[in-house]
């Protein structure tokens, strides 16, 4: 019933990532103890039922694809698609397995583009993802040439989505890709990743000025930050803060403008800091899809006026900054 | 060379605030054994070396003052004088012994007039003030009548003031106000004080969320809060934070509008909030005294321009806000 | 539902004793949030029930006897012996409630009569008893004149019979003589009590040597350690271990002999150290009562050989040893 | 100024070992910052001065012996000789270095060939050495087949002696022996070693009952621990405690009786107990030599009679006791 994180654990300790072993595992197997109760149990049983397949070919620099059609029994591809359903709901891809296309309610390839052509190279780097759900982005990044991609996330089921991809990648592929079950909090100054992402953690933490201090805390001298969040228009003085929901989420509380974020991440030690994308959401880019039946953007937003959230606030403005550590 | 806060302990044992005893002694301890360095040493020689004199007169409740002229030998005047003025720079009073004006950089007493007014009855209230510098504000919530005023703040030299002060009021006043060596992040959540003071901390306050709920902590159900901040003017979406300094201070982060601010409040489970008072701060408010002889407000003011700082933001605006515990 | 130790803690707030409110409040609330479950809560239940009854007179110096039998009403006392009943099996005793006599396993007052003409003076004295049982040394000292008797024992059962006997004591006594609920692992280094008493532990501790030192550290340089524990007959190099139960009882280990326990005891700092009694454990001082209805020693000895366990190891031999700390 | 244990941390992610993550490289990491002063600086840098050389040939199976005279250079040979001669005094041994003999004070040689006849086959054996100073019979293990073996010390010296001789051992060889800085009380309960020695320890523990719970708990079901220790004759009852010191030896506490030794395994949960050495130790097995050039056994013992210590205890005698866990 356990998650085997031995490979990633050998794998740093004769990288610059080895002063994480004083307090990683520890955490982990804490993580494991806790997880015993609640849907833990069958998700891991599920995981163990994946058909054995290997792929043929394997493409990350376009997207996320694993196998072709041909490389899997039909029956097995049947059992494959049944059985990753359990997952749903998934909400960061699209992945393609083996002919079969998981459509999820991002399309966080869309993202990836307007991101890419910002990065410092990612060629031979070490790359960290701050709440990087089911992991989509760590795979372009690993596509993008990057000696390890780690990604941080506590939802359990993302884990386990994670772990299903994970399992159809070649193997010197897969240990160099790992998503970790921790929070920010949870993470020591390591100070030695080339590049940290976080996209869409920012609004939800109730410091931002904290988490920021987070993500540098991570980065070695120059290294990059790639930061998305929800922002809004206005002046170095605009913040919003909404009085509960915002598009229907909960536990949202900072929402500055770029120019604010700006600030903040000068007062936090940044340097180099450039606004390099700035999208309003579309509900062709977040919507429901078969593999996440619930309610998305297109519900949250003013039916009669889709600039704005149902609660009356601006509809959701994303910007993507990147900066680098003093 | 240990400060002795047995009489408190004993005091609060039998208290709403007995909880405390869990983590409290310890704290203090540590704290004294990280002391041994330093001034403190000196400092805590001097404390010694005050002369004992007992004040034949008090008043709280216009001003702080302990004993008359005639209470004290000239000789001791002169020595008590001299003591006193080794903790110098004294910033929050004035206070008044034996006949001696200790004449502090803010009159703190207009604060407290601007402020009494808006306060839910002090009778026989358990008081908290986090980050109440030498504890001016402690004996006025005595005079107001207060069952326990204890105040937190952890630096060196306010402890040192305030336990002069203490020595010189009388013995059933002095177990029932206490100033302690703690940060706001070393305080459980006791969840028993009728009223929380913070006055002028949440701006230098990283987090101001995480801070708000701290206070909340603190209070008992319906319990209020009294908050003093720097505010700015502006609607709920109005924040300034410096780039650097702000008056010459440092480490100064979120300056809110007092719309901001209330929505803050909102968020962090407090209910009946009010702007009872706005004040931009005067020169005669904050000065250079005999007792402070350091720059003050008018060195931190543009020249031209006493509307802006030297930095060429808004002068500085001070709200008080009271609220209660939801 | 809880047991409140304020008294006891506001009175070390300012006695020698002062240093353990760092750990003690905390161990104690620990404590009472890991006796939710069980017995606890019945037990605390049948102690609230108890009736209300003052002591004309108190006896600690020939007995512990609170109150005659004329100070309780008829009803009182019927309720009282049931409720006291519920608390079985009663060990260490006898206790005399308003003329009801507790007929306890152990004759503890005949240990104490061995005992106490060997003690230093208890006036005034600051006294520890480890492993205390129900306490009834702990009045006995007071009866002796100690300012403070403290008892430590882990058991709920020996908390709650000693909380319905201090329920009659004069509230004078009551705050001199304390029972909590901790193990000797549990003290922090006081070294502040001028006798410390162990009786009948050493042998259930898988280590004497840290036993012993344990002891030590609660004491003051010159104070008196009074060790009462199992022995054998031998020199210096004889110690006896069963190999699995002595005289039924599990979890023991070492019974050295007098002589090697006396070394140990040099080499755990002592001095001064005395064989002050020794005595063959009989089976009028230690059998079945009414309100201790399990089996005692005679069950546990060789029915045809009396001088042996029925393990066949030499019947239980008690010495008593006073030590000072160096 | 770092000792680098990434390849042993690499290395046991992948064995049963894999558990100890959680502990170890924190303990290390702390271990490695207490360092900082004394002389392990400057003999950290006489470990990187050491000459680069191959072994042409190794010897495990008879001896410690790595390379021959020829496949080092003279002036190599001259300088290892001094940089290892800065590492005395080296009491556990003898190495054969290029050549180059180090003598030390124990023929530990001697004693690995009265207890390997009796160990259960070490081949491909996870084995720990409980206090094994410099190492030289972790070296044996590893002859004798083991798949790692790993020992445990926590003395500065013997981690340098150890790194120095490590250094000259096959690539292959190096990954799976190595020595860490830990005390028995740092290690977690990983119940996964087949064979746990531990020789010359338990008389210098204050208690010897925790000490041999703690070898059970390194132990697998079945696995075997191998003990050798100091002891004496007599019974079960009979165990020597020396007044102050032993053959010169401070810190010494329980000498027990074979017999008494092994009911002591007995209650601490083994099985299959034997007595399978017993030897005086000789004046030729532990003598100075140029490499540790202090006293050693002959001054230890009486002049006039040396079946006797200079104290007057019986002279050294160490039994070697195998047992299983059960």
């Amino acid at each position: 019933m356990m998650i085997d994180y031995s490979n990633f654990y050998a794998r740093i300790a004769h990288s610059p990532l080895r002063d994480w072993l004083q307090t990683l595992p520890k955490q982990v197997a804490d993580w494991q103890q806790q997880q015993l109760h609640g849907d833990f149990g069958q998700w891991a049983k599920t995981l163990r039922l994946l058909p054995e397949v290997e792929p043929s070919e394997v493409d990350l620099q376009n997207r996320v694809k694993f196998g072709v059609e041909s490389d899997i029994q039909p029956g097995d591809a049947a059992k494959l698609q049944g059985l990753l359903q359990q997952f749903k709901p998934w909400r960061k891809g699209p992945f393609d397995l083996f002919g079969m296309s998981i459509d999820t309610e991002w399309r966080s390839d869309w993202k990836w583009d307007r991101v890419a052509p910002h990065l410092d190279s990612l060629q031979d780097r070490h790359v960290l993802d701050i709440g990087c759900g089911s992991g989509y982005h760590l795979w372009r990044m690993k596509g993008a040439g990057a000696k390890m991609a780690v990604g941080i996330d506590p939802g359990q089921l993302f884990i386990m989505q994670f772990k299903a991809i994970q399992k159809y990648a070649p193997q010197a592929i897969t240990n160099d890709v790992e998503l970790l079950p921790l929070g920010v909090d949870d993470l020591p100054k390591l100070q030695v990743f080339d590049t940290v992402f976080s996209m869409g953690v920012l609004y939800h933490r109730r410091s931002p000025i904290e988490f920021l201090t987070q993500c540098r805390d991570q980065l070695r001298k120059d290294g990059q930050l790639v930061l998305e969040t929800l922002v809004i228009q206005g002046d170095e003085y605009s913040v919003l803060m909404p009085e509960d929901r915002y598009a229907q989420m909960r536990n949202v509380w900072f929402l500055p403008s770029t120019a604010a974020l700006c600030l903040w991440l000068r007062r936090c030690g940044f340097k180099d800091i450039q606004v390099v994308d700035l999208n309003r959401t579309s509900v062709e880019e977040q919507r429901a899809t078969a593999w996440m039946e619930n309610q998305s953007l297109v519900d949250f937003l003013d039916p009669k006026d889709t600039s704005k959230t149902i609660e009356g606030y601006p509809a959701p403005l994303r910007a993507v900054i990147t900066a680098r550590r003093i």
